[in-house]
């Protein structure tokens, strides 16, 4: 099964404790599309200026990516500058360029209009809805979303949240939208919100899924070298779908399985700056991973 | 087999977003013993004042638990009084009475010296020492620390080190001991200075097992009641080691066990103030909610 993603494609510039780049590939729809490609067809909708350089397009060039939704529009691209503190937990956005992104109106290829799964990157979520317009009769929808939509365009996002099978988004956002402090209580109020499910990105400490019935919680991958923590959450929403849309299981096992190939994938994605790592995965790499994080959890 | 503990029993003045108490029982020993009593015979080793009150010493009473090291020195208890923010990661401590354990030299009954499995409560590393001088042959030996430790008493702390099969502490004392940020590199270094495993405690978000083969992770219990934190980790290294000591069984899959049991005992303690929750465990509570732990991580 095909996966259909909306979300950014920016030109970062990152400076962490373990050195700094400038300009390079990154934004939520390159670092879902490249992860989730690596088990199923991607679709991407997004759109770039005239300045995005050939070598960053490059990059997302894979037999199982289609760019054909990648609008190029006059202007320059989405520029993101951050830099992370000794703790990669904290992050500052020391400069931000909406550019093109500013007038986006995502407008789906008509080939596109029967994807089963959805990801709907952190964009406006006015235009998340939008995309769930032109979509024929998705099978699950995944979400994501920012503190900046939380709160400012809290009515677009609860309209959107009325639609979603599973919200992905980390504890401080669960926090905010629910206004609860406990991770649980946040959860039980968000599942009365309308997604079925809510998967809490912890970082460094794992993933925690909530449903109406049951609670999966998996620690992070302990890397020794965590080189640029950006991408991490949105690669793990790739690996997440990217296994749901190869298996097509939706069920409460198929689940925890796509949660740990996402946290397998994001791992990687961590170990080098931008879309190094992702982008030379092999499938092995990834079992391999997979099956470490069978020795590191079980008792 | 049986557990000896050394360390403090303390009245304690809690506030949390929860509620309030006043000169409660705690300490590392207290919550220990409880915690380990229900898995194996505990020997307690503290020092306590004349004002010690009766209905404290109450709660330590158990078939389980031998107060025979349990000393009544003239003068006053050892008082902490806390206060946890909105985020129970974080408490201020607001006062620190030593009192009587100012001048504690713990001193093990002759029947205690066989014990085979050992705590070290987080006390002067010079006195976990000179209780280890006094163990004939110990199996197992476990021991916290804490900051204060670490950066005033660094040359005892090494020593008792070298002695320790498993160290049990959190992770910004892995920080402080190592001078590592990253917790599989702090690990790494620490396991360089004696101690055959590390067991970081990550409070709501579970804990790391290092060993020089193997990494185990696990998630703590999402809560949706936290009422009070304290004693969290000394009810876990209670349920840990009472594992043990029971199943006799150090291998990595009993050690694995085993932190989850400690996991699980300390989801109960911090489900009320002081030891009010962890008092009244049944060994049934115990293992149903050990199956909650494994049907949460399964996958």
């Amino acid at each position: 099964m095909s996966i259909v993603v909306v979300g950014s494609v920016a030109l970062d510039s990152i400076e962490t404790p373990s050195g700094r780049v400038a300009e390079v590939l990154g934004g939520s729809a390159a670092y879902f599309a490249v992860a989730a490609s690596y088990f199923a067809p991607v679709n991407v909708v997004a759109v770039v200026g005239e300045d995005f350089p050939e070598e960053a397009k490059a990059t997302l060039i894979s037999p199982t990516i289609n760019l054909d939704g990648l609008e190029v529009h006059p202007g320059r691209t989405f520029r993101w500058t951050g830099r992370y503190h000794e703790n990669l937990n904290m992050r500052d956005t020391l400069d931000l360029q909406m550019n093109v992104v500013a007038d986006f109106a995502p407008q789906l290829p008509e080939h596109y209009r029967q994807t089963p799964f959805v990801f709907l990157g952190n964009i406006d979520p006015g235009l998340q809805s939008r995309v769930l317009d032109q979509l024929a009769q998705p099978r699950l929808i995944g979400c994501d979303t920012i503190s900046h939509w939380i709160e400012n365009e809290r009515p677009a996002l609860e309209a959107v949240l009325k639609r979603v099978d599973v919200l992905i988004i980390n504890n401080e956002e669960a926090q905010m939208i629910s206004g609860e402090h406990n991770v649980v209580r946040a959860a039980r109020q968000i599942l009365t919100m309308g997604p079925k499910m809510l998967l809490v990105k912890r970082g460094e400490y794992g993933v925690l899924l909530f449903s109406p019935q049951s609670v999966f919680a998996v620690p992070a991958y302990p890397l020794e070298e965590v080189s640029d923590p950006t991408g991490a959450g949105d690669s793990f929403a790739g690996g997440f779908l990217g296994y749901l849309a190869e298996s097509n299981d939706v069920s409460e096992a198929g689940l925890r399985k796509a949660i740990v190939y996402g946290s397998v994938v994001a791992s990687f994605t961590v170990e080098d700056f931008s879309l190094r790592r992702l982008q030379s995965l092999t499938r092995d790499d990834i079992e391999q991973r997979y099956r470490l994080f069978v020795s590191l959890t079980k008792f």
